[in-house]
């Protein structure tokens, strides 16, 4: 009976994937594939097929399964599962049906605002719609429960373990080391010269050297595929099936050559999480700060690293506007890792990447618990740009209308990004006491790496929580020192 | 009372259909898209996907739905809706549940099977499983009932209204009078020089020809997309999202010039579909012939017209290799419309084209009445192809195992082939009554014709059955005396 009881459960949670997976092959289409018009009605479908799911998550059958298997002697994959189940199916059921509904309502029209009001860049057309947003956010939160503060509660959603203590804590002491750094790089009188790798590189050759570069380090086209988008993205569809995207600007090659290895970081992961654990909820990654982490991993400590170049060099030379040929490799190396304060985050370098997601956190924090106010935001995030990163917000386009996050109803993803960096030179570091990475990359030779990868992150998928995954490869917590230390040593060479 | 259930049953309609749009989707990412690895866990999705949307056809909540509305006063579209409804369910419920499983099983191996048997070119190993096949397909006919031939059973799945008698009628005729057509192109001394046409034309000169050509025409890349395959194919995703896919053969331009204008012509029809009929059943083409008749309309007619090409001969000539500039129009008009007895089917002419279909024809009549054994099949098949066409098939590779239906359990499905050429005619006819046709073309101004096309037959989709539309639009029955005339026509001056 138990068996039984376990068998149903799986084909269950396989029914779940079903939909999963075709709502992801469904919004690959979308954003890469669709032509204009068939969009309205796929629109619909993609969203008859999330209720679906939505519905097997909360439904009775589901509570029937979680109360039947609970601290039962299971396996330990079937153990995991449930409690993934349990944590989803009590998420939503916290949450009154109706104000589910108005809240996903709310969300895509505000989307839709976010970009008008980006278009027009004017902050006071979104605002009201950010209020409702915030105050859906504390409601949530607070139907969901927190022991110390109501931001736990969204922290929860996306890094599990993480608190607002602990971020205060890890940024503070995050924020003086990088203006530490950021002040020497400042005032460096070596500064790299990025005029050098300017020029006008065509599509089909970046595409060209991209791919090769995929294939060099592993990624498997045979389970996965490159396509074109404005907004490059990764997404599974299933372990043997885990496409990237990107976008080529044929005045700036880095844009698509580290947008492609960052995206396919995170295939990596997708492609190596156990086989076991296919069809269950537990076989993506862990957290999107883990998913960061191996991202930003392959994308700055390999892609932008010296060893990867002085191997790549060539090669890149081969697919490249004929005047790199007298670029010398140093100075191409230093002008890919070129440091400035600047205001979009997404374009930003990894030294200046965690003042753009500090800024977002205290805001979020600040709305979230009532100390700040929807319209006060622009002045707010005006004057913190400048506090940390010393620049000027010229417009709201180019400062709080920059994400949409927000407009999604997305609070307590920024800090994600943060961990992603801070996690990845955790990893690195210990991984430098196994491999000799350099050597590795300069071989060309990425097995070690990934397989590493793969026994102490990739093949648990969400069997392991986020910390519990730090802890159990670096035998420590969260320490942003490995981090400093990390730019320290590298751009104190740069500049 | 009554619109409640009218709303529950179009809502209903609509579900079935998201799981109908969403394994097209699949269908179609699994033949352009998917990444090899990726196939086995996808087919385990669609499988899941199309037991839902049975599920659905065939529930006690469908049956009552048509209980309820059947006969009831209720607008035409939830009529004929009801109306298809009905027939699906009783078709579905009237095999037993255990028979249907095993079929879908033989189903799916017979046709690895048959691709073994096309490996080795042994039919012998083919021969068990389509013995199996013939057997339950003499079963479901009997499970669906028929008046007069057993074999009526099976076509009425593909052409309703469509009977053995009547094909045996209209086949007789056209075998004769195809025959002499044949006969007088054989003997003729004025062949057209082919060689003209064959040389090296690069893929992506062929595409831009072709793009360029299905956008004079008037297919909207705003609703649909062109993309590559080994086997061409117009799959519909909704009405605004249509694609096609074609092949490029660089040594044969014809294949994906002709080809792609034939998948344009099923999809122009499902374009222009009322957008009324959204979202339930009756939203695509009527049966396999009226879609034939079209995809041959824009092949044929249209697109191995001498209007056309006095149309667009230059516009060719400046995309295809340069020897092409020497060839006359009149020389590559006769050229593209040459006609040889040969043994492939995909591959005829629409001189011998209804020969290949009348072979296959008269084999799976004599297969379900039982007159004829699947062992003595290799041997009647090459029997007839040299009475008809007067070639010997030397090996069954390019004899009776060259079709993928009988192994996929497709039996009544061949005749519609021949059906849409035949349809196509007297629609071909009946338009030239009404537009100037060569004229239209000669201005590129596809507009009328496109526009008689949708008021007469695309915007129907399911609300008429075929041989009604034939009626309404031509004011008489199948009649394959305008097929014959026109290629009288046609080929008198070409041969």
């Amino acid at each position: 009976m138990g068996e039984h009881i376990e068998q149903q459960f799986r084909e269950y949670l396989q029914e779940m994937d079903a939909y999963r997976e075709a709502i992801s092959l469904i919004h690959w289409d979308l954003r890469t594939k669709i032509p204009k018009k068939g969009v309205e009605q796929r629109s619909k479908v993609v969203g008859l097929f999330a209720q679906k799911l939505h519905d097997m998550q909360t439904s009775d059958v589901m509570k029937h399964f979680i109360d039947s298997l609970k601290d039962k002697n299971t396996d330990p994959i079937i153990k995991k599962a449930v409690a993934e189940c349990e944590e989803i199916y009590l998420r939503n059921k916290k949450i009154p049906k109706d104000e589910y509904k108005e809240f996903v309502t709310l969300q895509s029209k505000s989307e839709a605002i976010w970009q008008e009001a980006r278009e027009k860049d004017d902050f006071s057309l979104f605002q009201p719609y950010l209020e409702k947003i915030v105050q859906f956010n504390q409601k949530f939160a607070s139907y969901w429960g927190y022991e110390d503060h109501i931001y736990d509660a969204l922290l929860h959603n996306y890094e599990p373990g993480v608190t607002t203590r602990l971020l205060d804590e890890v940024f503070s002491s995050l924020r003086q080391s990088l203006s530490e750094i950021l002040k020497k790089i400042n005032e460096s009188k070596n500064k790299p010269d990025t005029s050098i790798v300017k020029s006008h590189f065509p599509k089909e050759s970046q595409k060209a050297f991209t791919v090769d570069i995929l294939k060099e380090i592993g990624y498997d086209f045979e389970a996965g595929r490159l396509d074109e988008t404005i907004h490059p993205f990764e997404i599974t569809l299933n372990r043997n099936d885990v496409r990237i995207t990107t976008r080529y600007d044929e005045n700036d090659f880095q844009m698509a050559v580290f947008g492609t290895i960052h995206e396919m970081g995170h295939a990596l992961y997708e492609q190596h999480i156990d086989a076991t654990l296919a069809g269950t909820p537990l076989a993506t990654g862990t957290s999107m700060g883990i998913h960061e982490s191996q991202s930003l991993f392959w994308e700055n400590y390999i892609g932008r690293s010296l060893s990867f170049w002085k191997k790549y060099y060539p090669l890149f030379q081969s697919y490249a506007p004929k005047h790199f040929q007298s670029v010398p490799l140093e100075d191409f190396y230093r002008a890919i890792n070129k440091v400035t304060p600047s205001l979009i985050r997404i374009e930003a370098d990894e030294v200046t990447y965690p003042f753009h997601i500090m800024v977002r956190f205290e805001l979020e924090k600040g709305l979230i618990n009532g100390d700040i106010a929807v319209k006060d935001l622009p002045g707010l995030w005006n004057e913190k740009m400048e506090e940390y990163l010393g620049i000027r917000v010229p417009t709201d386009l180019e400062g709080v209308l920059q994400d949409i996050h927000w407009a999604g109803g997305d609070f307590g993803y920024f800090p994600s990004y943060a961990l992603g960096l801070l996690y990845g030179a955790q990893f690195y570091h210990r991984l430098g006491e196994e491999v000799n990475i350099n050597n590795a990359i300069e071989e060309g030779n990425f097995q070690p790496i990934i397989q590493w990868l793969e026994r102490h992150i990739y093949r648990y998928g969400k069997m392991k929580k986020p910390l519990e995954i730090l802890q159990d490869v670096t035998k420590e917590g969260l320490n942003p020192d490995y981090f400093i230390a990390y730019l320290r040593e590298k751009y104190s060479k740069i500049y």
